[in-house]
């Protein structure tokens, strides 16, 4: 038998492993009762243990090191597996000199941490989060410093877990542009630019009529309902358990524009999941190619998309007939510019595309300081309030407005925050390209949304981890990525709705 | 190191692997997509193969042996590990001679064939289900075989998997008794008895009404919501992840008492499993004592309590309050006479208490000549049609509400129907000895449910399966099983209910 074919049945069970403990995540976040968490998290420690056995197991790193010498010997791999075999490895070294028992208290420690992390944040207390966070970190930067390279930062190892090609290097200098350019262009727009009305989006928006619009939107721009739910948690996100179901989240308020965007930007993550090819799905190479990737087609359906005047002009009249008392008198132009009011604001998840990369700017300095400079976790919600006021103008009143309001650090991502605006200038770049071969708007003024997502899938989706997200945005716009269309965007598109040069 | 302290990760793997199993099967009862049926099965396949490894592998049968005789040499075991061994033993017993193979393709088989029974029933086509049901009526089968003693009978092997200590021999002189007992008094009911109006029960009751209601109620009766969930299913169950992760189900519908009494019913499911002592959750020996005795508690919940008078006096002008339309001119007397109208039908669930076993002695006859007799699963809706004439005077005219009406089959679970009938009997015999050392009635007029829960906690469900269900009823009681008692309250309380002598 090849060594490929004997490896086959690890690859399985620690696939089937990790697609178990996703569906406990997601019944954790969406349905779970309050008191279950303490005994699901040693359920949960007892997996993960397994899936590290069948990842990093002494069987596996051998089959894994014939399965590499066979193909160096005769190339005798076919395409999908070689990269099935590449994950494998990567997972390998990521995972190989962690302790089984420190993986699991890890596993433990984090399936508790969301219920630490709710809580803190509705009483808006960061005291009561610090320790756990504290012991967060700690693990992560030994898990990093398990597989660091000689002299290489704890910091560029977590961020290649998100983005392979992109180190501290590179974000260095794709956020400095950032900076230099949109935060005098933010200044520029709010002094000059005209005021825009949006307060008619705040309301009394029933929620069954608000479920019905994000029902019928994301089924719009493409999630296919028959492989993929809609259910209700307190943070929106998208999960799924192969590329025949996928799953996402929405959570109503007062404001219409927020459940609604986010419901596009939740289905475009789940469009590229569903995009996915079969032969690709449970297997290590059966996912978005990064993280920055994943957002930047999330992005492109909620921002590039679903914020554009042309998306609005075949559905505006249906989105009245919901709500003719909130929005009966309002115009459709109207309503265009509302949903890209440009308004500094506290939290990342409700600001305008154009402050979103400065939000994610300052969780990339924190990061760096947590992790590089050992800064205490106790200075956070400090150097979160300056930096705020530093850059956007605005400072919190409460860690529920601050450094609490986002999930990543209790589940322990760091190095994921710079995807989301990596994300958003591979979408401006895949849009530039798009334009040039096809009636962009025009499809959109048609309600044919199809024609581009069929795009974004032949190019992007279908491949999962076949390629890296440079290798992606190389083959498909045949330049390495760019972030000067990520400027060229904003500028170009606010300019024109503030009515300001650039 | 104790053999049992080596065995305890074995224990822990299987464990945690189960209850990824029921997230798992919970998931696709209530929630996930159409089309997800395929490939989730194929992970199902791997996890259930990892199971088997995990309670039955060798190291597991050369520990249990060593803990057997650690035990007998020295009585080193505390109770509950004994208890432990005993179960893991059963486990390995039952499952140690199925190839994996054969486990993993019945158990990809179980996952996909919930979906062709769901739509085999809604499509009254029997014969798209009969070739599933027999593989998996040959897969039981041949399962049974492994394990079955020189001479003994597979059905037997069977029911043992749901009632310890009820072999055909028993159930054939239990059934006996009802069918000489019972269908006479049936008969006599129907042509003595008072008519009895239940029209009003059915109609425009609105579902967030009955939701509401069904909320009310399971936490009335005892089901705590900070460790225990409700959603709705096609088919209403009970199922849980550990003592404090409990699940149950509804179906809403035009007719008021069916949801109503559904939800008492699986309250009464899950009250037993929350109740189940900590040291025991999440080890083999965490669950009811039997599915007997499981049924005694849902059906006592349900009928004894729940459809007593007594249980609606101080709730009754609550249930008004919701559907005022509906209920305003109905007084208590009425309602509880209809709640508990006698009429024959054809749907099991749907069954008043006095023909409900009737239902299931048919189960229990087609089940008993599938598997000792060969017949040919073709037979199935002839010989369950005449059967239906023969005891309740009714026939159905289409699968649906025939021999398509129940899951268990599609699930593999046969010798499972008779105990509906023993828990029914278990219950009886239960309340007869309550009566005695409390005031049973005055309890529930004056809404004081959770004297008897608290008294079923302590005698039952606390316990877990540290006894079998025999044991049970001795200990609580003082006696054997004695159907006589369920003889007794059917004839006492129809024949008052109808007016007629028994």
């Amino acid at each position: 038998m090849r060594a490929y074919d004997q490896l086959r049945p690890y690859m399985e069970k620690a696939m089937a492993i990790k697609t178990a403990l996703t569906l406990f995540e997601w019944d954790n976040e969406t349905l779970a009762p309050d008191e279950a968490g303490e005994l699901t998290a040693s359920v949960i420690g007892v997996l993960s243990g397994e899936y590290l056995e069948a990842a990093a197991g002494k069987d596996v790193e051998r089959l894994l090191a014939q399965c590499e010498e066979e193909d160096r010997e005769d190339g005798s791999l076919a395409e999908t597996e070689r990269a099935v075999i590449r994950e494998m490895r990567e997972e390998l070294q990521r995972v190989r000199d962690i302790p089984k028992e420190e993986y699991q208290e890890f596993a433990r420690l984090t399936a508790r941490s969301a219920a630490v992390w709710v809580k803190a944040r509705r009483e808006h207390d960061f005291g009561a989060f610090a320790p756990v966070l504290e012991s967060i970190i700690r693990y992560q930067k030994r898990f990093a410093g398990y597989r660091a390279k000689e002299g290489e930062a704890l910091y560029d190892v977590m961020l290649e877990d998100y983005e392979k090609g992109f180190t501290m290097e590179n974000l260095d200098q794709f956020f400095g542009i950032i900076k230099a350019e949109l935060v005098p262009f933010l200044r520029k727009i709010r002094e000059e630019g005209r005021r825009i009305d949006d307060s008619f989006l705040a309301g009394d928006y029933p929620n069954d009529r608000q479920e019905k619009l994000a029902r019928f939107l994301a089924e719009y721009v493409g999630f296919d309902f028959k492989r993929g739910v809609l259910a209700v948690s307190a943070h929106p996100f998208t999960t799924n358990l192969h590329n025949k179901d996928v799953r996402i989240t929405t959570h109503y308020s007062r404001r219409v524009d927020s459940s609604l965007f986010s419901v596009i930007h939740e289905a475009g993550h789940g469009i590229y999941e569903m995009g996915i090819r079969n032969d690709l799905t449970l297997t290590p190479v059966g996912q978005g190619a990064s993280m920055g990737m994943h957002e930047s087609q999330s992005r492109f359906f909620e921002n590039i998309i679903g914020r554009s005047r042309y998306f609005w002009i075949p559905i505006y009249e249906k989105l009245r007939g919901l709500f003719p008392d909130e929005l009966g008198e309002i115009p459709l132009e109207t309503f265009v510019d509302a949903v890209n009011k440009v308004q500094p604001g506290l939290i990342r998840t409700e600001a305008d595309e154009l402050t979103y990369s400065l939000h994610v700017l300052i969780r990339y300095e924190i990061e760096k300081l947590l992790i590089e400079e050992d800064m205490d976790v106790r200075e956070i919600p400090r150097v979160w309030a300056d930096k705020y006021e530093e850059y956007l103008g605005v400072r919190p009143e409460h860690s529920g407005e601050g450094e609490l309001q986002d999930i990543h650090w209790s589940q322990g991502s760091f190095g994921y925050f710079p995807s989301y605006a990596l994300g958003s200038a591979f979408g401006a770049q895949i849009y530039y390209h798009m334009r040039e071969i096809m009636d962009f708007d025009g499809l959109l003024a048609r309600g044919e949304v199809g024609a581009i997502r069929e795009y974004l899938r032949e190019n992007i989706h279908q491949y999962g981890r076949l390629k890296t997200s440079r290798q992606i945005l190389r083959d498909m716009t045949g330049e390495d990525f760019d972030p000067a269309y990520y400027i060229r965007y904003l500028k170009e598109k606010y300019g024109k709705i503030y009515r300001v040069k650039n």
